[in-house]
């Protein structure tokens, strides 16, 4: 059987309001585009953040970035790469002022995780459907020009998938021993999702749960004291 | 108009041996997925460098490892990473034991941006096509669990898009400023390439190259000047 994946860019979706149910707004969309159990629906958090409400207006970026940081890991000049609350290791802690309002910053949901359980959990009350779902962020990296799309929230799939004991066709054990599968289907979905924000959202279907169970983004986050490049005190 | 993406997981290549040839090998198979122009060929690594004979028996992984690396970036116990002469941040410098004999380590190609010129010139060749060629690899990263796939090499496709200049639909500039289109490609393909190494390319249908042009995957690696996590002496 040939594994074949479909990744459609959800459009169409107003510009969203703090208070608006995302859940909502996202199914009328999903069955429009005849979403599938099985589908996994892949979220920018900017529009999770817009309807949660974590803006902040009338501050200076390095004020708020320094609110949303437990640990600087690296500087120079303007740029902070900053742990934040959530584990996460990325610019500016996650704060961003890119398609908000002008003199308004987005913060990181407060619990991606749960963002993306109460999303699957509107889904399937609306739309009888069990969908995974991942909350996407946009984040550079250490040794590597350019933003890829990571997974930062994550519900009704796993996230790793942990293939140690298993072997290749040579019987041999896998050296990719962990596969950071949630973080596969961000980065793919960054494919439909247009940077400038008017998709986004995206439908994946096909994709191998590789007989894992469901997990949580936060099984993404490399603890610290086996991180080699978690610099700086908390 | 809907964006759509489509990856398909290319199956039924032989076992590959040095001196195959890699490019007359997947023609056949992307002849009958009904590859088309404008399409992106994803291939692991390991059956690129699989061809060309990068394959090494009866040494030892640590001196292996030491012989393709130009800098140790970091180093626990026997896990080193470390930068390839490509400029490549990896764990072993590329050297994989996986999904090759018993005794015998892969080593990452020489040139993968000219692995994938060589192979986009096949399929020209062959088929007529103008299609994009990305090689693949597997790497870990920082801060994160797991691995995701890169892209080490490109051809006919920009590996990285810079949108600087271009605006938000708040006509505010645009946050992720350089985006990692091959890698991108790279993580979406490790969707349908199965990790016992059985579908080792993929075909990808639908990118938007977002107007720019043809790049390598020289271009996603980070100049070690401007690199906050390139420690260690070359």
């Amino acid at each position: 059987m040939t594994r074949t994946l479909r990744i459609v860019g959800l459009e169409g979706l107003p510009e969203i309001q703090p208070g608006d149910d995302l859940g909502h707004l996202l199914s009328s969309t999903l069955r429009t585009e005849g979403a599938r159990t099985g589908d996994v629906v892949a979220v920018t958090q900017k529009v999770v953040s817009k309807a949660e409400g974590r803006l902040v207006s009338g501050r200076d970026l390095a004020d708020v970035v320094a609110d949303e940081t437990v640990r600087v890991v690296a500087r120079r000049g303007d740029l902070v790469i900053a742990e934040t609350v959530h584990g996460l290791v990325c610019a500016n802690a996650g704060v961003d002022a890119s398609n908000v309002n002008e003199g308004t910053f987005s913060l990181l949901p407060v619990d991606p995780d749960g963002s993306a359980e109460r999303l699957r959990a509107s889904f399937s009350e609306r739309l009888g459907l069990d969908l995974g779902v991942i909350i996407t962020d946009t984040f550079g990296r250490p040794w590597r020009n350019g933003v890829v799309n990571v997974s930062i929230g994550c519900a009704g799939l796993p996230a790793a998938v942990d293939l140690r004991g298993r072997t290749d066709h040579h019987d041999r054990a896998l050296a990719a021993t962990i596969v950071a599968l949630a973080d596969e289907i961000a980065a793919a979905s960054g494919l439909v999702m247009a940077k400038d924000a008017r998709i986004p959202a995206a439908l994946v279907r096909g994709v191998d749960r590789l007989g894992a169970p469901d997990g949580r983004a936060a099984d993404l986050i490399r603890p610290a004291e086996e991180d080699l490049f978690r610099f700086g005190e908390r």
